[in-house]
């Protein structure tokens, strides 16, 4: 099954458009993991975060530096992790890797076939050839950076750029038009930032069809329904809103699971309610509690 | 000590601007490889390799997406490999990483911390605030990507920017101005291909003692006599010239490593006849065999 076909179904099946991000931080668990080792802590946080989330979200995003950062065993911590997602539910593995050919190759060997990732996000910085190899994964997604949400993201991404036609765009639109053009395989998505609601409705015009990968919404300040809003397509489909902090340390004792499927059911239904009704006479707020 | 010095002190010691790339690819090694488990067979090449060519070199080039492709164990193969350099060659562990400051500080704690490399290479779409977290290692080199050797660089790295004092330049060279302005702590450098000794030229004016990190020669095709005399800076330092496939697999009989030694040895003294003699009266090529 094509990434897309997967991301849409899982979306139906669990009317959401919400998309949880593990970013585990042992320094932010609950104090019953107090003395563990941080390997054992975060198998089993993010397992019981993935289990209360589960019946509310369109796809997980785990970030591979959160595991990283636990050293060699972290991509042990990673594989265990990354099993406990349900099959129906896409893994978008937040990578942002970026490299010539070969290399690129071989990052995608390892999140696509050694990890099993359903897709990845991807630096578009280096051009073409160094998204191709993963864009070889024809039944895999490739998400690429566009305009993020952080405040640095103004520092390039907002370049003015002189266009062969005249034009002049930031140069964060460029890199939309190009991805567009990628697109040959129905595979590719952007990432772009909730934290910058006229930029993602700019973003949504150029290209029309493509899933757009949304963080930002919580602990990074982004208005959920500006956000909700701009992102969806026509259909009030293909956007997906990510987050990770405002769900994960919801709650603070050892009820922090429970929180966080609370808060993810909470936020897939203000989610919902920002969605468009569709001409089929779907109604995507049919699921709220 | 900061990685500067380090870098200088191995440059002078080994009277060498070589940077040997670690892109160890299994199917390239020898016969007698035949058989063997992918990671044993990286480390005993990696570490074949490192002896016979670390008297030549200014740095050692570990590319992680040869080691991340192994899976899991492939963290644990990278610190054997690491291991192994001598310990005044520093390590530039080539990752491309680049995320919001959460994130990359992750990145930057596995790399400089857990796994102990001296400096890393990191994408700048994202900003300075997704570069920071690494910068705050004051003792470790950050060399940010500018133009890369690739053909598909040109895609964006060479887009025509407006700057607010009414300049158009190439995007890469707004890169370069902007992490000289980074450079507070000295620990910043750029990664600039062999394969555009004129964008190199143009580079090395902007940035007058930024050190460059130049990878395309050999397998890549750039012009090592070009790059060397475009991108040393006015004493005949501060350029590092990496070279992967040339070197590795010069040889593909069991004299892989004496021969990998010998190339690494010729290419050391092709290099150091093109940097210019100092004022001091310092001949750089007064190591040649």
């Amino acid at each position: 099954m094509k990434f897309l076909e997967k991301l849409l179904a899982a979306s139906k099946k669990n009317n959401s458009l919400l998309c949880v991000g593990l970013d585990p931080e042992p320094v932010r668990f609950p104090p019953s993991y107090l003395g563990k080792a941080a390997e054992q802590s975060v198998v089993r946080f993010c397992h019981d975060i993935i289990e209360a989330t589960a019946p509310y979200v369109c796809a997980f995003k785990p970030n591979i530096a959160f595991f990283e950062v636990l050293g060699a065993r972290g991509m042990d911590v990673f594989q265990e992790v990354i099993a406990a997602i349900p099959e129906y539910i896409p893994v978008i593995v937040d990578a942002k890797r970026g490299d010539i050919s070969n290399s690129a190759g071989n990052y995608a060997c390892a999140l696509f076939h050694a990890y099993g990732c359903d897709a990845v996000t991807v630096n578009p910085y280096m051009g073409h050839d160094s998204v191709a190899p993963f864009l070889a994964y024809h039944d895999k997604g490739v998400f690429l950076l566009c305009r993020t949400s952080n405040p640095g993201a103004r520092d390039f991404q907002d370049l003015k750029v002189q266009s062969e036609d005249g034009q002049v765009r930031p140069l964060y639109q460029v890199v939309a038009q190009q991805v567009q053009t990628w697109n040959a395989a129905d595979n590719c998505g952007l990432v772009v930032g909730a934290t910058y609601p006229e930029e993602l409705s700019t973003i949504r015009e150029l290209c029309p069809t493509l899933p757009i990968l949304i963080p930002g919404v919580g602990a990074q300040g982004g208005d959920l329904e500006a956000a909700v809003a701009a992102g969806v397509d026509a259909q009030g489909e293909r956007a997906i809103i990510s987050v990770s902090r405002a769900i994960l340390y919801a709650g603070d004792g050892e009820d922090y699971a429970i929180t966080a499927g609370k808060e993810a059911a909470a936020l897939r239904n203000r989610i919902n309610r920002g969605r468009i009704h569709d001409a089929s006479g779907v109604n995507p707020t049919s699921g709220i509690a």
